[in-house]
């Protein structure tokens, strides 16, 4: 399954699924299909093309980053929950060999201590954090000027 | 699937469906059915309907977790391993608009060090610990007292 | 003084005589009386006895529990602030031969952290926490089984 | 026993009955007496009654503060050693509904690390630390002003 | 004073007037003058308006936020070596009431363990790090998102 | 440049200019020049002068108090945020032969975890903090008593 | 499903699979598939029989677990990056009656901080780590010597 | 009340008034009185009078310290629990002027964690822990060669 | 070599052959010699014999304490800056299956931090600190008591 | 002194000469001889040469390590105490040059937390724990593997 | 501003000016100018020009240190309180590409616990500390040393 | 043996017997031999005599301090990973009454974590570190410096 260098992976994890109706008052209205839209757009714009996935299962993660080795061009990924604990997306996304953008809604240095914590950070190449709607959207942008470099 | 607010999703978390073959002289030598007959059992005495699962599977959790919002009217969770580390549910919990319920079989103040740390007990409306074969009809009886607030 | 093992000693700690007035958003509106006859028509309903000792004093709580070795067949325990120093209550409880249960009408999980420590759990039978004002009577529901057993 | 919004209760902690015996180089000469005599007179110069109550005991010192409410404008506290344990003081004085001052006479901040954590102040409206004989006097200027706002 | 809500104030901390020379494979080959002019491109192009001030020096850059409050709509700031200790600028920016976008060009996570505290962060909007050359000119696509909502 | 040994120099930390306008619900709606009036007034009332200097720039602040040396008979600082990390300013203080009172305006330790340390403490004679208008006039008092004894 | 004490079960945690492939300077160069057959030839020679289960899901691990026990004589694990959160996985082998052998390629103790913390040592017989290539052969010789005594 | 330099006072804290009764295998059969006994008449034997006072609550502790000031030529505590947390009774010591000797029947540092940390060691001359029945008699065989140097 | 049970082995760490001359206001004037003798006296008179062996070597106290074995009926060690780090005395200690009581002639619990941690306490009976001259002495009297029960 | 790469230094850290003796309920009943014996014959099998030694004194220990520099092939090592603390054997086997094996008759990770560290590991190839009799033929084993590669 | 590398900076961070007349029996009675003088002396024996710079605000000593590269052949500096807090410094150090030496007149490590961490020696060639009057020698004796290297 | 206040003892720790062979990128090609002929070379230059000892064993450099005490002017040691743990070493350097300088030929602030810990700094009158080949020599001069003071 060979795709083209400007093919993105868009990952998101465990309960982004009811994106909008949970805690709206931090993580927004917008739905994930919402965000999801306007990243592809947004990549479209770039000349890139973007598949996304939603799991709230961490080995359904780790094995669309095995597959998107040698297949996909860069790695959007906004670990949620699994941000704190799951080091099996850390040794998965090390073995990753293009760029990885860890994105998240809420800005966590905001929040409770223990979401300070990211076992993801380490192995990303950038993070963009506490733009909301905007994140998804970003993210692309920072992938796309990577590509590009 | 809309159900009655007198509905309870009692959920057990990894390693319980072998109780009462794992360290018997810890966890009581009850199986986890004869468990949740007792906690059934209370609930109809209650006027409450009860729904059971047993996952092994953190996402399994999440997901029903999710299924619960709106058609349930509590959940019951004794998460078991998942209580130290498991920030996906902490986050699916956080979501649910009920009460939740945290139960322990043994009491984690008497063992180690980590089992003193749950992830689970921040989003919890409250915690019952350390009753073996009673905590499930405890739980059980704390909802229906809350329910009928 | 020989009582039967059907009678059972509930203790409550310091600042409870004030109950229904403190900070009734966090412990709830209903005074300490209320709170014991709830526990006492549920004792009677489960054939025990139920006798009741608040205290500001923490020398006063170490003597009845003294007091009650021999003669209470379960302690029931609040120990409010107590809680989170009282090595005194811990080694008297230590010395208790039956059943220990502590219980707080608040979720301590979700509060400052301070109160996440507990010395009084690691010699406890078990812990109820966060159900308000159900939380002394599923406290008797819990030793009425204990004692059952 | 309703007393004017006008009057301050004093309260002072363990060992303060032996002030000016005590380790005079770290807490001064003068005697607990000729300290509530400064602090009397300043009150009386701002038009506020001043009691004074001195305990070795935890409870005398948390009862004497649920007596006030209702009936004292405000309490200033020189909670002396339990400053460093006391919960069941900071929980009675966060059940208080007026201002309450902290004093140290001695400057914690300059001896022992363990002196330098007070269970006090996160319910105290403000702390007054260091100036030994002047300190009583300095927190009734401070209620006062507070009282007067 | 009065600018246009379309404005912004993009502040640079101390060292980065020597960017392209200190440690180029870290923080790139480019210039400070050359992130600024790309940052200048993508606001005009979001029809922004953005001044630029470097200073090695907390106080002018304490300063500068002052002068920011009623006149930009919006802050970018690189806090540099900052970012670890200068509560001084943390107070300042929590007094500024647009968004705050903190931008960091290498990405501190795969570095030295102090450099993963930010005392910046808790009162920025949002974070963005790790992107090189492209961190000053994402920032402003940021703001400008923030600022259309 | 001799003066008096009944001068004192007042001190305010970075971003106290701006008092008033930053976060008054913290701070109060006073400004800066205000709180100063009110302790010019106490001094005067207690036959001292008092000399006031505000700065957000740490090696102005180092260098008024080397320049107190000799001619100002006590000082008072109200550190704001080089509280928490401006060990210039601990030295400097520490070389200062006069009684130095360290003020804050709002309470620190019933706010973040970081708040709660001081590197000034340890330097200073006493401490003054959460009387908010009050502080700086009673710090004047404080002063005026030690400077009599 | 009884088998003979003389079995084995090899188990293989998360990104495992892509073994190789990821990164070869740390973990070699050999396949997942050669490493097993290393093993397998290893346990013929013991005369032992071994089956193996690579999974990157939690759930399927525990799961195995369970079922190893009764018809396996002893577990060999290679938990890769549940080594360092999977209370889960620590459960399941607890109640596991045969030795549990735990492996790693690499040498945690050389590596990050976090790689060396291990929540599967403490129910494991023994550990062999380091070994590269050579760490599923000797794990094998560990078993058969302690199935041997 | 001016007694004999010759004289020593012994405290026991609390519940060591149930001792015999109280996990014998830790702390021994012997009763509080058996103890008592044997003390005194070490202390007989070495030319000194013991006076001993047991309570569980602390500022009778605290209380019996002061009046010791003065009239007895030493102290001997067993703090028991008390030992862990009194800063009341640390300060009360602090200021006895002659010897403390700190008598613990079980050695703590073979026990709980929490059981090493000790508030009393600080103002203690010295300690002795470990030895049982033979605690309270070495205790004075140390009071008296102090006395007698 | 087998002796009697009634002979005691008394072994002194490192820096202790200069006792006397080393920090005198810490551990006093007396040298080893005199401490030595005082023991044995004790010793004698309680119908004991006592070897003495000082090392600065930690191997030679090892295997001193392996020798014990079988041939003395206790051990008396002040292992001096051993005390901190030696778990190989730790270990030979352990294996020692007579009475051990560990002496230290200043208290550790008033002077630095690092003093106050015992690598040695978990496996002694009992502890002696804070006597000067009189530890020994009174480690003897401790080991008497312990052989005669 | 030069011999062949196919020889092997074994070295047994302290008390490891009364193996057998102590405590055979955690390190079993063989001697440290039959040990070695069932090593040599591995090793023998392997076409390896052993030599051994055990020492109580780290720096026996550390200067076997300097000489088996250009005259042994690998380094085996059980440093038992030593594990904990000496950084002299750290920094001796870091300037070995062949493979160095660390061997563990015992599993620390299920004993005491000091257990756990191991300031030898960081220098070690890899490390066997836990294995009992096993230990040290295993330990052969992966050095005649590596040896071999 | 091209200068021979045989030129040195010479640094002193804030309340250097003062020395002297500062904690005399800490920091000695010799003025900066007297420790610049006997510097300059030195270095001129050794064929070094020696240009000085004291400073109380950060931004200078940064920018002079910027300064410093491609015209200094090498930089001593007693970054004073900036020790342990100047990430701006460490940062302007890290970019210099000549030998750094960090110089204390007194032993950090003989005093306060916070003075023990120095975030200027990450980047430091080596450290002198704590040898009054003489470490400025010593620094230019080992500059003089490295740069004939 | 009474020698001259003019003689200095260089005492060298673990290790350094193979300077030169270990780790040269470290510790640079010289040996220890050439480091003392040019400490040996300094001494003299400055009127001074200077013996060196090296051993890998504790109680070889704990007994040559002992020795010193009274004979030597000054000691200058490297105590190499002694540095790190051996209390023994710091209690025999407190005991000596002449200047101790402490001597490290890498910078260990630029290292592992542990090698920042140093227990002998403390009784050092002063330190010097990272300046590899000039190391002992610069000690030298600081030496004789302070024994002209």
């Amino acid at each position: 399954m060979l795709r083209s260098p400007k093919s993105v992976l868009l990952l998101s994890g465990p309960n982004l699924d009811i994106l909008g109706e949970r805690e709206p008052e931090v993580y927004g209205q917008q739905t994930l299909e919402e965000h999801v839209s306007a990243a592809r757009l947004a990549a479209a714009g770039r000349g890139l093309t973007l598949d996304h996935l939603q799991s709230n299962a961490e080995h359904v993660l780790v094995e669309a980053i095995h597959e998107a080795r040698g297949s996909y061009g860069a790695i959007i990924i906004n670990p949620a929950a699994f941000t704190h604990y799951s080091w099996a997306i850390h040794d998965a996304l090390a073995a990753f060999d293009g760029p990885v953008v860890e994105v998240h809604l809420s800005n966590p240095a905001g929040r409770e201590q223990w979401r300070r914590t990211s076992v993801v950070s380490p192995v990303a190449t950038g993070t963009i954090a506490g733009f909301g709607r905007e994140g998804y959207r970003l993210a692309v942008e920072a992938v796309a000027a990577i590509l590009d470099t």
